[in-house]
């Protein structure tokens, strides 16, 4: 009953001590959100977390589990129109590089979401992928709030094409080989690659790459050319630099 | 006009020559598809795909790359309500027991996809995964023929409730360590794990362990405990083998 009123009054049904947090989501959104709550449970951190009995723990990280698959269908789907003739190897690449945790946190600052996040000082120190995080969350409380349609169509006319440019994209080759020497130059470490051709009973040529760090074997590639192995091998280098080393310097 | 009429007679506006293949398809999924092109192009195999001119061609693996993203989704959505007090690393392990290759391809298996799938018989006997990849690919032509939310209800209620079940896929714990120890009895070669606590600036202990392969190296991992670390340390040696060694081998 009455309830063609509901829209154009809804600001007056949000308590007041919401109003503020109404109106800066719907200026980042570019939407109307109806359960607030789960929005702002999306904007907590672990680092704030409530804590309402052992074991139950109120903040973001079931959010953003779920924003996360969300957005990879969303993405995977609107380069499936985007490209209609690009082939999965192509697209997968393309998704990987939209929905990279740096590209995330990128574009949750692009659209303001890093002044809404409730997380302790420490963590914000330590953690880089805090706002990009957060931002999978947001996504997982669209869908739950307004469903699959409509957060694909927030996600990719007020996120994605505002922020994100394809051909850019497109053009970036990650050179994970460079970045891997430039890690080990700034930690005075010896990088060094043992890359061979490998005899597989498959048609093409095969080759393989072994990246030691010092004397350590941090990481293996394969492909079907040397720089594509020592391309692979890099890339599994830096994550396990990231995961053993990185994570516990300074920077 | 007349459009009230479509739904009843749906079966008469069908080419003769797609009857049979409507009929299995209805079977199969439950409910009536109406853009039957974009099934048929997910049930053909590369091993059959159809060129059409060079850089074109005709097989289901866009399909794959969208119904994989889409799955990931459907499911990490159907857990988190399932489990609502389901932590995020228990969402994440519980979707990838159901969303592995293996269960795909059984649950294709189970649904009695196999029989409509194009494929040569040469790609059958070295490919393991083609059913549940045919899987994956008729849930992308399920999600452009009839969007996120039918998909879903599909997928949940005609399959994974049909075909999974929750409790004791729960119960399985994916023991890597074991997985290994079989692979290498069977290639009579031996496995040894290089476990040791590492220091961290990090509260908790913190073990790693290095897999080797005869003598090389082939998987890392780390964890709380040394069985965490070994489990690790298995999945990645497992997954380099199958990449390197088994994939080359004709089982």
């Amino acid at each position: 009953m009455l309830k063609f009123l509901s829209k154009p009054f809804r600001q007056l049904t949000i308590p007041a001590s919401d109003r503020e947090f109404y109106r800066s989501l719907k200026h980042i959104l570019g939407y109307s959100p109806d359960n607030l709550e789960i929005y702002k449970l999306a904007l907590i951190h672990r680092s704030a977390s409530v804590i309402i009995s052992p074991g139950q723990k109120f903040d973001n990280e079931r959010l953003e589990y779920l924003g996360d698959a969300v957005l990879d269908a969303i993405v995977a789907d609107f380069l499936f129109g985007e490209f209609p003739s690009g082939d999965e190897g192509f697209l997968t690449k393309m998704r990987s590089k939209i929905v990279s945790r740096n590209s995330m946190n990128q574009l949750a600052v692009s659209i303001g979401l890093p002044n809404l996040i409730m997380v302790s000082n420490g963590a914000l120190n330590h953690q880089k992928y805090i706002y990009g995080n957060a931002l999978e969350a947001i996504v997982g409380a669209m869908f739950i709030d307004k469903g699959f349609k409509f957060t694909s169509d927030v996600v990719i006319n007020n996120f994605l094409r505002q922020h994100i440019n394809l051909d850019e994209l497109q053009a970036i080759e990650h050179d994970y080989k460079s970045k891997l020497l430039e890690i080990a130059q700034k930690h005075h470490v010896k990088v060094t690659f043992d890359t061979h051709a490998i005899n597989t009973e498959k048609q093409s040529p095969h080759f393989e790459a072994i990246l030691f760090w010092d004397e350590n074997e941090i990481g293996r590639g394969s492909g079907n050319s040397k720089k594509e192995a020592e391309q692979g091998a890099s890339k599994q280098g830096i994550d396990w630099l990231e995961k053993n080393i990185l994570s516990n310097s300074d920077e």
